[in-house]
């Protein structure tokens, strides 16, 4: 051992004086089923586990132990049989890549039952890797020109419409004033509903109701796609004119939703959809909590509005786990811009109010289903609905 | 209604017509969790949810009911409580995308809790989008030049290690003839061990150790990132001359993993790697089935290899789920070659003969801690193993 340890520290002071490590360390908060004995146990395993992925005994001491093993900073009762376990990394761990950081919170401790990544503390160093939102709430806030009380949105739906029909619907919308009119996740680049025929439609639909209408109505395709074809989509919807872009990076992987925020032809406010996302969190106790992957991961990779299952809808998230959400897309993040949470699914406009009282005015409601069932004029019933929100 | 039916079904005939519907329906079964009324609304549920995202009574007659919508084909009991669903989807709302396909099989369905993907049929249409494994066993094992008996695999590391300390590890287990030498998955471009310097001297030290002991080892680097940095370092590893490629899925999205078996100038087997997939099996009645997650989906998006923890060591899987796993890795889809399940995680050798009784002589055993930890002379400990599996 003692070997060992010389090698490392020889390794360690090495490459510190060559001034390629970066001694921050960001910090993962763990929360952990279990007594506190077996809760220590499984602490300890993670550490290796998300880095050296050896056994203890196998770890060379120096540089490797010190710096690039996991460190428990702190293990505290969260309530009756669980723990949160605070473990700190080495910023240069996540190799200033997305997909690595994202592999060194919890790539094979995913794995295990019982541990659900409860937040995540960035250091400055991660902080600066991302940008982050390009718009935030203030800037899709300029786009539509409202700049204040609650945003609506809405989705062209359903699968199976010709574009020159889903144009239809989104001119209804935009007449009644709808902030952004998003494509259904589920409209991609169907033989009946090609890609490049609905985005010129509707473009020009919501353009020329916008004309009419005096209101400043965005159309947010859906580019989720292939990876090169997505940036591809990404590129023409600029180029025709969209006001935004749809995408699911539960689909994609998060790092395409980084990549497209990065872009700097691609200036356009992103909407992230949750489809596929859902297993990291309807396993109690596993996967992600809820703040952290509708909120952190998805501002951090740079979406501007995060779309998520409102409480009482027809997903199970309950109100807490809603706030919890509203709190981490709103809250302080480094030099992040607060972005806008968007509850939908299944929402109808009676719960209006109730919403309000949680999300306050800085939300973007999503209400799909609602306003097309409300009565056969959409215009109207995007009145209505802006009418209850003192719009 | 009437009007909408009519519509709906000029609609219909007139894509018909056209031929650009492609009439084939791939059936994906749900396990739902739940008595027999609850299953069967959530079944009507599912088939809303994953195509038109309307409610029933807003569902246009027609094309957009009798094609687009989901259909329930069966509903069968699974056991106490919890029901098999069938339902079919039109190959045409996939939009010929392994990104939209996912989305149609679980994509805003994974965010209820209770409903687990348990398995999917594919149809010849869907099937014909994707090419699958380029290699599979058969390509592997020619590769590596060993025609039958189990193949072996193992991990470099720790990360902390420099280039040079990584490849002096790869030339001990290729003298001892370890089959496939891959980085281990948390080896990226660190500031300690950046991609291409580690690249160069594992290669060289697999060439030369190759040389010297007459096995054909390969050197599998982890390409996993942001993707167009993906690309690059694959052709990087292709140029230098590596033997196969590591890359994790569930960190880059699976289409990424598509898109590099789809790669002509990328002609190197595949491994897939289970990072930050675990939430998708970890909770119960949630998710994906193993076999599913881990056997057909890796598959279909081609990889050679399928790693997954295996059952009794550190990670929770139980020996059916494994089991299911290598029958979904090898069993019959469509023309896809079979490929590798690649059990690893915390095995020790000594539980190589009940490995060997589950898995048969097709499988890719991946051992790391266990053949470091086994004694101090790597290639010995190589040997050692070897000699369990009869070669």
């Amino acid at each position: 051992m003692q070997k060992r340890s010389a090698k490392g520290r020889r390794l360690f002071f090495g490459i510190r004086r060559g001034g390629i490590v970066n001694q921050g360390r960001f910090v993962v908060t763990y929360r952990i089923q279990g007594g506190r004995d077996f809760v220590r146990q499984q602490a300890e395993a993670i550490c290796l586990e998300q880095t050296v992925e050896l056994p203890d005994q196998l770890t060379p001491d120096g540089f490797i132990r010190e710096e690039i093993l996991g460190r428990i900073e702190a293990i505290e009762e969260a309530g009756p049989g669980r723990f949160d376990v605070r473990i700190s990394y080495a910023d240069a761990c996540a190799a200033g890549e997305l997909t690595q950081f994202l592999n060194v919170v919890f790539g094979n401790t995913s794995l295990k039952p019982g541990i659900r990544v409860q937040g995540i503390a960035l250091s400055p160093g991660i902080l600066g890797l991302f940008p982050g939102p390009r718009f935030g709430i203030k800037g899709v806030r300029k786009r539509v020109g409202q700049p204040n009380k609650p945003l609506l949105c809405t989705a062209l739906k359903p699968m199976g419409y010709s574009p020159r029909e889903i144009a239809k619907l989104a001119h209804g919308f935009a007449m009644g004033g709808v902030d952004i009119i998003k494509d259904d996740h589920g409209l991609s680049d169907q033989p009946f509903c090609r890609f490049e025929e609905r985005v010129r439609a509707c473009v020009a639909a919501v353009a020329e109701a916008n004309a009419r209408s005096g209101h400043g109505s965005l159309y947010a395709p859906n580019i989720t796609a292939p990876f090169p074809r997505l940036l591809e989509r990404a590129r023409f919807a600029v180029e025709q004119g969209a006001g935004a872009l749809l995408i699911a990076p539960g689909l994609t992987g998060f790092d395409a939703m980084r990549h497209l925020a990065a872009d700097p032809s691609i200036h356009l406010p992103i909407l992230a959809h949750p489809a596929l996302l859902g297993s990291a969190v309807t396993g109690m106790g596993n996967g992600f909590s809820h703040g952290v992957l509708f909120g952190l991961l998805q501002r951090l990779a740079g979406a501007d509005v995060s779309i998520f299952p409102n409480y009482g809808g027809r997903f199970g998230f309950s109100r807490p786990e809603c706030a919890e959400i509203a709190a981490a897309c709103t809250g302080p993040l480094g030099e992040l811009a607060p972005i806008f949470p968007s509850p939908g699914g299944g929402m109808t406009l009676d719960r209006v109010p109730d919403m309000l009282d949680l999300y306050g005015e800085d939300v973007l409601f999503l209400i799909g289903g609602g306003l097309y069932g409300h009565s056969p004029d959409l215009a109207a019933n995007v009145r209505y609905f802006l009418g209850m929100v003192g719009r």
